[in-house]
Order: structure tokens, then C-alpha cells, then sequence
């Protein structure tokens, strides 16, 4: 490069902004708008809302899991790095717990692998399979994080919507329904990944069998991986039954799933998920989560170990599944004395609300951060503030041209404890004085 | 799209291995390559073998320390989500701590970021900073996670070495030099970020004012952002003073900084770093984290809180590194009892050996995984099972055209207890009739 040419460079890199600009992939993908979290977050609300907005619980892990953790935290090893695929004792754990429900001997080595939450897992496996441009289908709503997770790694995103039952009156989450051509129309040359995500985060749905088996179809014909996003495969109620995508015929090859220690064991905060598919889909996984974290927490891994080992013989998921299923029942009950419609889940550990019918003086103030977004935000802002209940908007889940869907929704989490729960019914009772 | 074409396409992916073809970013950068870890694993050598490999401690963190992941177990907030940020306690923790090395007051909401680890703290960096084709200047030996966290984002990796010194006998890690030609040489237009090591793994070296003062002229003039990874800070030994690049003029607005709580309080295994530096430097960075592991394990933060907020007024890092200083001198001595040449690291916990004078049988049986490396692979090997005690070859840290620097070299990892170093030092002494 001749001289002359670099002093003109480096001349006008100092008349400009002395700012780096940062990549163009943070500029797609919604990575640098305001999001949902922190509009909606505690420190903007009233200091006594009742938070039913955040997927977290206001309860503990159990006391047996935590001892776990206290007993590695007293070793020397555990505090240490595990291995990138994650601690073989929680690998065997995995292993264990998870064989019967996939019906085959899962291999420790190559078909499991532990990850620093499941959204690390989910961000490993574009990091390993995406090319610039490669498409990946989601179904509205979606879990936010799978947006910018696939625009980061090259990926475009295509949407597919779950639609809502016609009908009004109360409805089960099974009535959101795919509709099989739109998905067919979605699929292109250029189709790499589809994600499923059963029981669904924030319908509540838990797919069928039926469902899957055309979806797996589709999957099949156009060559595609499933990323089956399973993490609230522990919260499935009634009499629904569970159906894991990897067990149908010929998709064990072409299907990762995930799960998460912190749904599992009401600890969202130790950062511990797992990956079970075939060392086709593993392998180049491990490569990836290697590079991104080198591995994961050693000490909550080994409590997680524990969690699975034991939670069976010590009825401990059943259990939990009983508590959630009245918690649901105790928020489901105040809507009905409110009137008012909603989402019946399946599975998770959310309801959707139809808020269409909430109405608020036509001045209220409404700060900038929630104007200008889908009426949703609005509804959400306003029972926050004057009923004292927060929840979540679900036009957030949506892609801007779909999110009229999203908006006449939101999204209220039951992972809390029940006097929680019945506080919050009682304070939702005043919306009715709003209810058109 | 045509129905034949689609047919077409489809009729050829059938035919085609079944096998979903893995993103072409891991074919770059060693990514699938067995990396020197798998093959220097104690699984892979005797049962007995002393590990001096890889570099983590054979002790437990601090008993204070573990008491307040202990306490952060038994409270309900911090087994859950942290913000994406990092806890406000340890954001508070590490201001007070670094605020003053820093020299300014730094600001917790807008220039601290916890990490899922130091290495992810520098991956989330490359997702928000490269663009495809960006060059990063790295020094080698380099620690080898950069390379593929550079190449799977796009990055382009330039290599600029330091030289050992050529004189024979022991030398200090502050003789291997920057040739400031060779890195003025490497810089082009496309360059966007230099990564900084300091302490240096696995040289030791400590950088200097002056050489920090000269990477930042350029820097400057380049419009560069400087990576300064420096996870070793608290362990600087002897007089030799830790400078931080990003408290020279002008350098704050352009320069990210590492730290590490697993390399502070002897806790590899709970990944918890953090990232300091100009909000236009972390505000990206957060997005980039915030959608690669949504946030970090919340118990460890709290107790890596703790350790930042009391390490001083216990006298901690004092003592730290008075055990430091004294576990590199036994090892050190059993070199020098050997009369072998070495580099006496001013930080971090290792030391390189120079193993060129090392001979071993022209028959020695070496695995495949080691053949057609470099010679020091050959001689970690043969150390291992022939000695007793495990190292890491450093050709590993070099790019393919420099590898003949690193083979030279095995590095020996000092982060174990007194009683180990001892007995690897009397292991050592049956080199002696393999040295020519």
C-alpha cells in the first residue's frame, strides 16, 4: 500500500468518531433494541408489584440438590474445569434419566452434552451448523433468544405462526394450532434448521404426536436438523403425554434436544443445560461450546448429577409437577371469576391472557418505552402500574408483520409460590372495573 | 420456485449422506483439530503421572470464599437469573477493587460486564466487534482459544511473535521481545483488534510500560481496539510491575480488559470473569452475551463478590502470591539442579522449559496423535511416560510457519500444592540421562 494512501487513512480515521464501530451483526436480530426484559423489569414498576412477568421462581432449589452443591463446593476437583463435555457424573446422570424416554442406550461421549444453560447449548448449535444465509423456522411466538442467536451465526430467520383458537371463552393450548401448508410454503432450498419448542414457551402447548410426525415429515424430505427445545420437559400436566420428536422414526439422526437443569430444579440461576442427539450433531456442537466457554460450572453440574439421580426415587418430579399444576389452577381460577379468556397450558409454566378487551382512560400516561409497540405493551404497562401484577407482552414473540396475533396477549408466569399466586388474584380481581 | 426444480433438489439430497453438513466456520482455526488437551490428558497418560499440564490447581478456592457460594445457596434470589450485566454486588465488587488501578471511577451500569468465564467474556467481545474479514493481531505463543474464537466470527488472525532470547542459560520472561517492525509490518487496513496477554500464557512476561506504550501508539494511529486479557493480574511476581494498557493516555476509549475470579481465587471451574472498559466497548459486548448465555451462574458470582470485596483487607492476594512466588521457586530449582534452560515467568503459573537438549531412543514407541507434530510433542510424550510428570508442548500456541519457535518449549503449570511441585522436582532429576 503506497504511503501516501495510509496517511490518508489513518487521517481520516482520527478526523472520525474516535467510537469503534461495532459489527453490522448486532445491527439485525433485534440485538440492540430495548427489549421486553427490561422495559418490563422490577426497577421500572411499582416496589410492590407482583412480578408474574420473568420465568423465574420465587422459591429455592430443593434442599437435597443444594446439598449437592455445598458437598463440591468442599471437594477440590469439582471447583475446577470439567471436562468441555461436561462432568462425567452428570454426563451418566443424563444418561440414565433420559435413556427409557428416548428408547435407546445414550452414549456419554458422543450423544450427550452438557452446556452453560440451555440457551448456550441452542447459541452451540448455530455456531456449528449455520452458513451465512441458511434459513431457520420458528414458530410464533418464540422464545426471544432464538432471534438474534440465529442472525449472529449467518442465519435467517422464517416464521411460521401458531394460530389461536377463533372461539371465545377459555381454550386449551392445544387449540394454537400449525397449519401444515404455511409450513410447507416456509421450507426453500435454503432451509438448514427448524425449531420446535414442546411444552411451548409462552402458549403452553405441548405438540402431538400427530403434529410431530408431519413436522418430522417435512424434515425429512428437505433434509433438515430439528432443534427441539425441550426445557420444560419436567412441567407437562393432566393427562398430556410428552412426545420427544428424536424417538420418531428416522429422526434420531437429524434431531438435538435440549434441556435445562435450572427449569428442572427451580434454578434458573446456575447456568446448567444438556444437548442429547447424535454424535453428527454433538461432535461439531463440542467444538463450538468449547470455543464460546470452554466449559461449564463445575459445582452446580455436580448438584444437577444429584438432581437427576435422585429425582425419581424420590418422587421429587411428580411431586413438583403437582405444585405446579395447582399454581396454574390458582391463577386459571381468577381469570374465570374475571371472565376472562385465556390459554389453558399444557405444559411450562405460563398463561396467556387475552388482554383485547382491557380498556384504560384514553390519558394515561404511557411512558415512550412501551408507545409505539404493539397495544399489548400498553395493556401490560397499565396492569402493572394500576393493578399491580406485572406480565409479559407476547408481541414481543412475534416478527413485526405478525405481531397483531401477539398483541391481544399476555403472558403470566405461575412459577411462584402459591400465596404468591393468590395475592396476585386477588389484586387481578380490580381489572374487572376495566374490562370492557 | 418451479416444482421440478424443488423435486430435483430434493431427489439430490436424498441421495446424499444422510449426515447434515456442519457449518464450513469449523473448518477454520483448529476447530475440530484434537487440540492438545485431549492428547496430554491424564486419561490418555500413567495413573500415577504428576499433572503439571493444564493449569488448574490441585487445591481448593479459599475456605471464606467457598462460605459465600454457600450462603448464595441457601438465599432464593441467588440460586436465579442474574442480570445479563452481571450481579450489582459484584459489579460494586469489582469497581471498588479495579477503580483505583484504573485510575477513574468505574461506572457499574455501564462499564463492567460479568462473564461466563473470562473466555467467553473475549468471545462475546469478537461476536460484537468483528466483521467478516477483520484482521486480529495476536502475539504467540498465543493462548490458543483465540484463534478459533476469531475465525468463527468471521475474524482473520495475524500472528506476530515474541522472540525468546538467543543466549543459552536461564533467562526472565521479560527477554522474549516484541520486534515493533514485525508488528508495524502486520498491521493493514483490514486490522480491527490486538490482543494483548499480560501476564503472558505461557511466557510469563509481563509487558512493559514502554512496550505497552508503543503497542498503543499504534493502536492509536490505527484506530485499533486492544483485547488486553489480563486474567494473571494477581499473580505479578518479584518487583515487576503490572501496567494496564488501558490506563496510558488516550487508550481508555479503545481499550477492553479481562479479568478472571478463577484464576484470583483458585476456582477454575466456576466461570466467572468480568470485562472492563468504555461503554462503547461493553455495550455492544452485552448484547453479544446477553444472547450467547443470557447470564452467568449466580451463586459463584456472589461468592466471587465476596472474595473481591475482602481479598485485601484479609491480606489475600498478598499471601497468594507469596505461595505463587514460592511453589514457581521449587519448581525453578529442580531445573536449574538439572542444568537445564528455562524462562523465569515475572507472572502467570508457568514455566517454559527448553526441552531442545532432551534425547530420547530413536525407537521410542509415540502414539500417532503426536507423530507429525512438532518435536516437542514428542518430548512432552516421552517426559510424561518415561519421567513421571505431564507438561504442554508450546509449538500448540504457534500458527503452522512458526512452529519451529515453539518446539523449543514445554510448558510446566505451577498452580499446585508444595508437596507436588516436590515430588515432580525429584521425578525431574531421571531426565538427566536423557539430556545430551
Amino acid at each position: 500500500m503506497p504511503a501516501t494512501t495510509q496517511t490518508n487513512g489513518v487521517s481520516t480515521q482520527k478526523d472520525r468518531s474516535k467510537l469503534i464501530p461495532f459489527s453490522s451483526r448486532l445491527k439485525e436480530g433485534r440485538a440492540l433494541a430495548q427489549d421486553v426484559w427490561s422495559i418490563f423489569n422490577a426497577a421500572n414498576l411499582p416496589p410492590d408489584c407482583i412480578n408474574l412477568g420473568q420465568g423465574y421462581m420465587n422459591f429455592a432449589p430443593p434442599e437435597w440438590v443444594k446439598n449437592a452443591a455445598e458437598e463440591a463446593l468442599n471437594s477440590v476437583a469439582t471447583n475446577h474445569y470439567s471436562h468441555p463435555k461436561g462432568r462425567l457424573r452428570l454426563r451418566e446422570a443424563i444418561k440414565k434419566h433420559y435413556s427409557p424416554q428416548f428408547g435407546r442406550e445414550l452414549d456419554v461421549d458422543s450423544e450427550i452434552l452438557v452446556t452453560s444453560g440451555a440457551n448456550e447449548g441452542q447459541y452451540s448449535v448455530f455456531v456449528a451448523f449455520l452458513e451465512q444465509g441458511d434459513e431457520v423456522i420458528m414458530f410464533e411466538p418464540f422464545f426471544d433468544q432464538y432471534l438474534p442467536s440465529v442472525t449472529f451465526n449467518g442465519g435467517v430467520p422464517v416464521y411460521v405462526p401458531l394460530h389461536p383458537p377463533k372461539h371465545d371463552g377459555k381454550h386449551s393450548s392445544s387449540e394454537w394450532t400449525i397449519d401444515f401448508d404455511e409450513l410447507r410454503r416456509a421450507v426453500t432450498p435454503r432451509t438448514k434448521i427448524i425449531i420446535i419448542n414442546t411444552p411451548h414457551n409462552p402458549v403452553g402447548k405441548v405438540f402431538t404426536r400427530h403434529e410431530l410426525e408431519q413436522i418430522a415429515a417435512i424434515a425429512e424430505e428437505h433434509n433438515l436438523l430439528v432443534m427441539s427445545d425441550e426445557v420444560y420437559d419436567s412441567l407437562v400436566f393432566d393427562d398430556n403425554e410428552h412426545v420427544r420428536i428424536a424417538t420418531l422414526p428416522g429422526m434420531w439422526d437429524r434431531t438435538v434436544t435440549v434441556g435445562s437443569a435450572g427449569k428442572m430444579f427451580a434454578a434458573t440461576g446456575w447456568r446448567v443445560g444438556w444437548l442429547i442427539g447424535p454424535a453428527s450433531i454433538i461432535q461439531p456442537t463440542l467444538a463450538a461450546t468449547t470455543r464460546i466457554v470452554f466449559c461449564s460450572n463445575s459445582p452446580l453440574q455436580e448438584a444437577a448429577a444429584v438432581g437427576l439421580e435422585e429425582a425419581t426415587q424420590r418422587g421429587f418430579l411428580d411431586l413438583q409437577r403437582k405444585q405446579y399444576t395447582e399454581r396454574r389452577d390458582i391463577l386459571t381460577a381468577g381469570f374465570d371469576k374475571l371472565g376472562m379468556k385465556y390459554t389453558v397450558p399444557q405444559g411450562s409454566y405460563f398463561v396467556l391472557l387475552d388482554i383485547s378487551n382491557v380498556k384504560w382512560p384514553e390519558d394515561y400516561p404511557f411512558p415512550e418505552s412501551v408507545l409505539g409497540r404493539g397495544r399489548d405493551f400498553r395493556a401490560c404497562w397499565f396492569i402493572a402500574m394500576e393493578i399491580g401484577v406485572s406480565s409479559i407482552p407476547v408481541s414481543e414473540f412475534y416478527c413485526e408483520p405478525h405481531t397483531s396475533i401477539g398483541e391481544n396477549y399476555a403472558r403470566f408466569a405461575f412459577c411462584k409460590d402459591v400465596d404468591t399466586l393468590k395475592q396476585a388474584v386477588e389484586r387481578l380481581q380490580n381489572l374487572k372495573k376495566y374490562l370492557a
